[in-house]
């Protein structure tokens, strides 16, 4: 690779007037770079330079679309960024309108496997849990003692269980049980005990007098699959060890059962691919993004399910997205997700620039809509087929899109709810992100990341921005290694290293 | 102690008009009670019978107060329950007016003693230990790998340090930073980091990216005191390994200074007790909570400070509360906190009937008016002396109204970042709430619970109910056990079995 400047900028659409600076040294003033133009400042990697002289009220232009308004003249070669440009206006909710245009399908491809835990309902599972789920934060002392107990005296008589997750939570009590709102805590909770990594046994342990029955997490069909249910005040339990032998029994009911599932070969249509961004920077949209945007396209194609989320990513690039829906009721409920979250944020006196982290604007990206465009990419080109509440399981094949908050935790765990067993997480400035429910297998964005995070890192999308390997190249390894990480046969970087974030409840509620 | 069932049967106040039951069975329909009142009902354990003819719309009287209204009429020796009266409506804030009667102070205690940490700032610890704070989840699984690392391979090189405590949550990205209440769960952060049992050393794990930056956490005199914050995406950190080394480096050098304190003799003015009831029942505000109030008494005697919290367990009582605001000033406050939650659940879309569990409703408690009352009793009778808003630090000594939601985990942690060093808990249902910065001394109250539950329960208030004690001799008894407890000379329950609840913070704004 030569070190001539101009292969140091990438311009994302042929009608942008900025480019971006991926130099990992960023790029000095006085550097000249494409078409003569000489560098007004030091210009920091991920960051934008002028391609042309703006005048103010002049839009900016990236991957085709206008990101942002120049609030002054900008001069050829100088860095354009959050001091420089406002950001536009979000397009208003009411005026959006969705015509029949949605993508044609791609074509089809077979013949790709994995090996998996099948289960009774259809759902296919990548690793093999106890999960035992909580009614009320009160019990989280019980379970974090329980947990390790079962690690360490019931798991090595259960080789083919990979390990046991007690989902401690702060919802159940002390909550408005009864707003409007409190359905998605709830129905969060619920879900995930029903994650396809659990094996359909589902294990409860409950207080007994908090507001959250433990029986509306129960499933439909609780007793004829076996559900158990255990409450700490239950009568019959004179003291803390005969709770704990209680607890104990229990599990190892449940875990008898786990022990009997083994890895068959599953189709590639079985997989259900959460993708997330978080720690994003410019290069999030230019590398990592259309990668795992390639990799979901071939997950369509496969007959899988991708899911992608985060509406406060999503909301300023709409007008974009909603030609994507694959019918007008998708569309309807794409903008009912829309709607409803700029209701909360109101609420709440917050606004669209809450979005938008330190990070992201150090990282070059100056505004929501700038990154917005940058998120959407992940999700490929397919068909949206189906709207998810948070909260809500998956209904649809194909791509789904699962309306969460931007939080990476809050995403990672509605994203659980709908029923994932992969998880891909593209990365910029870099986090230890990982869940002990599913394999979450983290993508750089670049390749300094890469470089100094060598062993928490799982795939480097850098090379897209230097042109030494393309999108194309990297989706299909992504895709193949989404496979054998679903296999078992690769462990991510978060499972070697066993470091899990906590799983976090989105609860739009007041605490009482 | 007779069997006469007349012995089974408290009124709260000479003009009560309704009993409670406190046989441990209940009382079964056709027993004779006092004044030849015959029960038309079973009636359980911790629950009210009418004790007149009363006809619908006649006030219902406990502690010689209106907790509800008859809705039809109820004859005497019927169970008096949620079914049969309606909950007042809640004193209205505008109408409340402060008078200059607060109560006289009551004669000093003197000689009192505990063997505590004494801190730089004036401030006593009742434990030693390193506290590792962090300002977004991101990092969460790397601290819980720390913690347990630290656990092993550093803290038996430092005998004096009782724990390594990394408080984990679920604020700082992801979240409207910018709305007027960010501010609690920031300064909730901040201020914990500052408990007295963490000895000032002050150790912060940021990731780099987060909006909430981690130098806000520091106090005020940061640089002095050798504060640290280690940032994950520090680019120094070639990997996790390097990390790991520079936070162990970092913990050390801390640890090395937490290692020369040592127990001394401090005055039990040197307390500040938290004071928190949960899982109640009729008997917590009969017998627990009197206690409680008993020895907050006694603490405030000594010169010593006194927490109680819980907005919505006081707010239905608010205009028994306030004649004791110590100052118009404080008066001022009281509502003013009030009025806050007020605005907040109405924009939640809840109201007040939405605290009182199930559990509350089994235990007896028919409504918020009824549990208000009974709370409120633990805050003994003294001078409301300051108003302390969600996060906060405390100000004064005596009695503190600390503001915060009455979910046990959400008010131990404010009541943590206000200062406490020792916790008290009443429970009528049992739970095994326990935090692992301050120990948790648990009364029941009732000895049914305290039978069952024999390791997980410090004190029996049950007695009370039953008049083989009184509430002055458990009064002193609760006083000793917090001055031996405070010393280390003693273990409470949660301590012995090593059962923690999460910190779980109060964040009133919007997820984005």
């Amino acid at each position: 690779m030569s070190e001539n400047p101009a292969n140091f900028l990438i311009k994302c659409a042929p009608s942008d007037n900025v480019g971006i600076v991926t130099h990992p040294f960023g790029l000095t003033k006085g550097t000249t770079i494409i078409n003569e133009i000489i560098l007004q400042h030091d210009i920091p990697m991920g960051h934008k330079v002028a391609l042309e002289d703006l005048l103010a009220g002049d839009s900016i232009l990236r991957y085709g679309h206008k990101i942002g308004i120049a609030n002054t003249d900008i001069s050829k070669g100088s860095w354009v960024n959050e001091e420089n440009i406002d950001r536009p206006n979000p397009p208003s909710l009411k005026d959006l309108q969705w015509k029949p245009s949605s993508p044609k399908p791609l074509n089809p491809i077979k013949g790709y496997t994995f090996q998996g835990f099948k289960n009774n309902n259809g759902s296919v599972g990548t690793k093999n849990i106890l999960g035992i789920s909580t009614s009320v934060q009160c019990v989280a002392g019980m379970t974090k003692y329980i947990e390790a107990k079962i690690r360490r005296e019931l798991l090595p008589h259960y080789p083919n269980v990979d390990d046991v997750v007690a989902f401690n939570h702060s919802y159940g009590c002390g909550v408005a049980i009864n707003t409007p709102a409190a359905m998605i805590p709830i129905r969060t909770i619920k879900h995930i005990a029903q994650n396809p990594n659990f094996g359909n046994e589902i294990m409860i342990i409950g207080l007994g007098c908090e507001k959250l029955r433990p029986e509306r997490l129960l499933p439909e069909n609780a007793k004829d699959n076996g559900s158990s249910v255990v409450y700490l005040q239950d009568e019959s339990f004179k003291g803390f060890g005969a709770m704990v032998a209680g607890i104990m029994d229990t599990a190892e009911r449940h875990l008898k059962k786990l022990n009997t599932r083994e890895r068959v070969t599953c189709e590639a249509s079985d997989l259900v691919v959460g993708l997330q961004c978080g720690g994003s920077d410019a290069f999030s949209g230019l590398t990592g993004n259309p990668v795992a945007g390639y990799a979901a396209d071939l997950i369509v194609r496969a007959g899988g399910t991708v899911l992608f989320s985060e509406v406060t990513e999503v909301r300023d690039g709409i007008d974009l997205l909603l030609p994507r829906a694959a019918t007008q009721q998708v569309a309807n409920a794409l903008i009912e997700e829309m709607r409803w979250y700029d209701d909360y944020l109101t609420r709440g006196q917050a606004d669209h620039s809450a979005n938008t982290t330190p990070g992201n604007k150090r990282g070059g990206l100056s505004n929501i809509v700038e990154k917005a465009l940058g998120s959407i990419v992940k999700s490929g080109t397919t068909s949206i087929m189906d709207v998810v509440s948070p909260g809500e399981k998956i209904r649809t094949k194909g791509l789904n899109f699962v309306a969460t908050p931007a939080g990476d935790f809050v995403c990672g765990t509605l994203q659980l709810a709908a029923g994932m067993n992969m998880h891909v997480f593209i990365t910029g400035r870099g986090t230890p992100y990982g869940l002990n429910v599913v394999p979450v297998i983290k993508i750089s964005s670049n390749s300094k990341l890469s470089d100094r995070w060598f062993d928490l890192i799982d795939l480097d999308a850098g090379p897209v921005a230097l042109g030494t390997k393309n999108v194309e190249e990297l989706g299909w390894d992504l895709f193949h290694l989404i496979l054998d990480v679903a296999s078992g046969k690769k462990k991510v970087a978060t499972d070697l290293l066993g470091l899990y974030n906590d799983l976090v409840l989105f609860n739009p509620g007041p605490l009482t």
